[in-house]
């Protein structure tokens, strides 16, 4: 391992983050929020400090690196973010203790929304603008942020396997030739679409304030609301914006890319798209139809059923109604949007369409080659012959997804809530989610896990944010064997 | 599809069938249940002439098959000696209604021992002899003893196709060079380990025709009981007895065969076998201490958590206590050995060891392939490489295991239960193992179910016992379309 490169490059990191800190700090300056003014600088000046001695103590490092320090880099990297993000929260008195307020900024950066707080609304402006921006850098990703931002030409192909790993999909390719431009691309279509949602929920009269941490939690696919009912109280129109902005953002930031060239036709056959469309319609329509009688009226229905199905389906989040109280079916149906997610390369989590696309493909073949084991098959997406390589990732992903879920679930059972509790507590931390069902519904939070189980479920979001490899590897003795 | 040679072939099925019928005909004849004897004779007359008309039908058939008539072959043989098997219930008026019927015989035959009986004890005696005889046949299959019994030798290798869909795990061989010799020791170790059973069960002072009904659920870990309180009631040493049978009989078979010509050092180093020792032994610990106080002495403890754990990693479905009070620990360990199951080439259900650790081992390969891009890795089970098909056969069973698993679930869920009965529902079915919890729990039974739930769970088991593929192709389109 070239521990040089990587602790300068933490090192950068860390300094980008207090940068990061800044509109908080100002927020609560400006609110005289001492309290979380106090957070904010100590925060940023330790940050501060710890970055620029990583950065002073790599100097000169060896540019000779390998995959794993790649992914290690990835992995390790939001770890520390988030080990120095969440000290404002403990420094400010809103958090205590360190391994909630660490739950707490994971739950951020990861987009998963899932709260270790009964009580948000008598939290400081600074601290909540704080939560809900961690969803928005979390949602695009920190290093593709550092990669727009890069000044230098990228000659290693160092910030390819960065992009890889941090990018959520299976298949997440360059928009255009060189890795910088894509990633600015990126970041210009998120502030845009971002800037959108703001306009529409201040047209729906909700302030300023609320409407842009609103904003960062739909656009990262986040979830942390600024209210205690999170979206309960708002407006219907509001409520359908968020829907609508919510599955915006749980599309594949290349079919935009390729709206703005010209390309429609090709947005059109995407059969990831199309499933999405198909999943939220047909989701929508049979909860519908379950819940008929739960609401006084049709549209009221929908507008829940709605609403529910964009936040889970794209891992956000936000609730509008609580959902725990609805019919098993329902549940059920929510069960499943929960493990699918969202289109690769959108910013919602979970285990993905274009994912869900190629294992069944994968399987429809295998059925195939049963029946006829003297044919050649191949499997195609998009028309496009899928290498067989992406089919094995695609597998091993599968893989080690069912089991992270089998054995955090048997960890978080030593703290004695239910199957169901548990069960969903782990989806909703793996995949990015926020809340599950019964101790950890909609109307409630993940207070009560123990510390252990809590550090289970961090991990868990770090996972499931980064997909998987990034922090699986870090666990492997591979990684750390010289070779 | 060859359908006369199909035809001709679920002839002899269906013949051999009234002859499995006899015994239990036999023992209602003689204890006089005269509703039973009824139900088995006129069932027997039917299925008799139904094979014999498949037979005479499909008189000189072309010999010449594919891959896909051996697997529809096995898939549809399974579904009609259930259809045919249940009319015995029908008729005698133990069970009307004959979905019901069909689920508790393909619950019989599949092995799993989900009833949807409340009260067996007031049974004929010769309708649970063929509730529990199904157990014994099911366990090792129906084919495989045709074939034992099959007096031409096979040049077409028809047979190899039936045994390897027939029997359980991924990697069935042969254990001699001839099938018809494999299958036949196959029955022989059988026989002989469910008439140890049997003798052991006699010396507790167990009657013979419970021992002999409790040997075949055992053997076939099945699971179906001739008590309401499955073993509650049996005294210790009976309970004793049937722990150590159950996880007799969840080893693959081939390490009994490799113990019978010697070759003990290579059972001993049989990685599949050390990992289901792990498993039983730590699991068995984790329980016993997570129920520490829930019996009165620790002897009673480990029984207890002995024989669940075994009933239920062996797939068989037997209960001494009700594990549904368990904590939610131990409720997540059960969950989980639920999904592992027995060894491959045993009689047992569920995902099989053997199969798990090729999950996990290749799992290890793309972490390792991650970190060392350029290294080529393979995968080696007991020092030998394994063939990338089988990894690939691996890959694609586990898709379709979870997605069976989660459209099932979400089916099931439109019945209202909780989400907790509905998952351990289909996990239980699919996975052979019989009892679920809460409402589908030990002390329960699936008789609440609606007739449509029923039926997907009907095709969870056969799914199940069968390894997917046998069932899933007969709804794939490829299978039925001229080629």
């Amino acid at each position: 391992m070239n521990y040089k490169m990587m602790g300068s490059f933490f090192g950068k990191i860390l300094l980008v983050e207090v940068v990061f800190m800044i509109p908080a700090m100002l927020i609560s300056l400006f609110l005289e929020e001492w309290a979380a003014l106090k957070g904010f600088t100590i925060s940023m000046i330790a940050t501060f400090l710890i970055g620029l001695l990583l950065l002073l103590l790599t100097k000169g490092y060896n540019k000779v690196f390998y995959a794993k320090e790649g992914l290690a880099c990835v992995g390790l990297s939001w770890i520390f973010m988030s080990m120095m993000g969440c000290l404002p929260f403990v420094i400010s008195g809103a958090i205590p203790n360190y391994v909630d307020a660490l739950f707490e900024m994971v739950s951020g950066f990861t987009t998963t929304g899932a709260s270790i707080l009964s009580e948000v609304e008598s939290l400081p402006k600074g601290i909540l603008y704080w939560r809900s921006f961690s969803h928005w850098l979390g949602g695009m990703g920190v290093l593709v942020f550092l990669l727009a931002i890069a000044s230098k030409t990228d000659r290693s192909g160092f910030s390819m396997h960065l992009l890889r790993a941090e990018s959520p999909g299976p298949n997440v390719g360059k928009l255009v030739p060189k890795m910088k431009q894509t990633a600015g691309l990126l970041y210009r279509m998120y502030i845009l679409l971002t800037v959108l949602n703001v306009v529409f929920l201040l047209i729906g009269g909700m302030p300023l304030f609320d409407a842009v941490c609103t904003a960062f939690g739909t656009a990262g696919t986040g979830g942390f609301g600024i209210k205690n009912d999170s979206m309960v109280s708002y407006s219907p129109y509001i409520q359908n914006v968020c829907t609508v902005f919510m599955l915006l953002f749980g599309v594949n930031f290349t079919c935009y890319y390729l709206l703005i060239i010209g390309r429609v036709r090709d947005v059109l056959k995407d059969e990831e798209l199309k499933l999405y469309i198909a999943l939220v319609l047909g989701s929508i329509a049979a909860i519908t139809w379950n819940v008929r009688g739960y609401y006084e009226t049709l549209s009221e229905t929908i507008r829940h059923a709605a609403f529910q199905v964009s936040t889970i389906v794209t891992t956000t989040g936000f609730s509008s109604t609580d959902f725990d109280l609805w019919p098993s079916f329902s549940k059920a149906i929510l069960l499943f949007l929960m493990v699918v997610g969202a289109c690769a390369g959108s910013t919602g989590g979970g285990f993905k369409c274009g994912r869900v696309l190629l294992v069944i493909k994968s399987l429809k073949r295998s059925v195939r080659q049963t029946v006829h084991p003297q044919k050649v098959q191949v499997v195609r997406v998009n028309g496009q012959m899928v290498d067989e390589k992406v089919l094995q990732n695609t597998n091993a992903y599968v893989a080690a997804y069912f089991l992270i879920i089998i054995f955090s679930f048997i960890f978080v059972s030593l703290d004695g809530f239910s199957v169901t509790t548990n069960f969903s507590a782990v989806l909703a931390c793996f995949n990015n989610i926020g809340p599950g069902f019964e101790a950890v519904g909609p109307m409630a939070n993940y207070g009560a896990y123990s510390m252990f189980s809590k550090v289970i479920l961090i991990l868990d979001m770090l996972a499931g944010r980064l997909e998987i490899f990034p922090i699986l590897i870090l666990f492997s003795r591979t990684t750390w064997r010289h070779s």
